[in-house]
């Protein structure tokens, strides 16, 4: 991109290296940030740098925070009884906006995937046993439900079993405003599978 | 989004801002971001604040810039007596991409919109009547082939028709690959009104 200066290429660049964002968006954000006042560029460049410099994993749920503890672990007002199991940070803030839970999490980073060599190991397996010396009433595990998430919530059910704390997998189904006739069969065979008495 | 700890839902608001990326694809942004390495996380908010920083107007044709001329001011190799003008930056770079324009060219930052309040004044005008009194064979005008963009070439043609210098305006017509079937009227138009002999 020899048609703009040098600076100004090189944030293209940036930008087209993130996720999503394809050679046109790259310009466009660039454009933007040019005409943006200096000190609010200013802030947005610093956020990042901040926010990267300062994550790290909460020592007791290991979501991505920039405390010790995040603000959910460090909430008295939480279940800390109640243990919800999920893959990663997202997967914790998209049930956090449901405002329904209010127990805590423990974020995997990961699922076991053999295709891709991630096995228990590699999770954070190990972490959620320590936590489970304390006293937990219930283990929810809400990893996704693609193979990886299944597989992962299997290996973990297992080895619950000689804790003798009571596990607990989401439920499996058609989405609510989902038309039966777009749902994909094994969709339906798990809607069926886990059919409830009304 | 109190789930997320101070910093990340700072980074997640200050992407939320910027054009064309919406809450999940800012959430998405951030997420890949602290994981990345933080010596490209630091490389990416130092060339967004560098580049804002840093960048400036052309000295002869207005685009942004790093240095005091562009890179194509700055070439020898380019007709310098040869301008387009453009409404921007973005749209000197669509030219450049052909890579069959050798000439210079000249950046209006805008076009004249009376419903927006936007006149003559305010455009970088006043600096294309000055580079006019060097040697230039032609003014090639590329505005945009809107209202604003057509009015303003309007202007330009008008203005430079005392100083006798070749004035053009970019053909208007069916893009290459159109369809007739889903031309709009007023391009149909526009592309029989501009119908060449063959």
């Amino acid at each position: 991109m020899e048609y703009f200066s040098k600076q100004i290429s090189e944030m293209i660049d940036e930008f087209s290296r993130l996720p999503g964002i394809g050679a046109k968006s790259a310009q466009r954000l660039a454009f933007h940030i040019l005409h943006m006042p200096k000190e609010d560029v200013k802030r947005l460049s610093q956020t990042i740098y901040d926010a990267r410099e300062n994550v790290r994993f909460c020592k007791e749920c290991f979501t991505l925070t920039d405390s010790e503890t995040c603000p959910i672990c460090a909430n008295p007002k939480r279940n800390h009884r109640q243990i919800m199991v999920v893959e990663d940070s997202r997967d914790l803030a998209a049930y956090e906006k449901t405002q329904k839970y209010d127990g805590v999490y423990h974020v995997l980073h990961g699922a076991i995937s053999p295709m891709q060599g991630i096995g228990p190991a590699d999770i954070r397996l190990k972490e959620l046993m320590t936590r489970l010396q304390a006293d937990v009433d219930e283990v929810i595990i809400a990893t996704n439900s693609s193979l990886e998430g299944e597989t992962t919530a299997m290996y973990i059910a297992k080895l619950l079993k000689p804790t003798g704390i009571r596990t607990t997998r989401i439920a499996s189904g058609v989405p609510v405003g989902g038309d039966l006739e777009y749902i994909d069969e094994v969709t339906l065979l798990r809607a069926l599978e886990g059919r409830t008495e009304l």
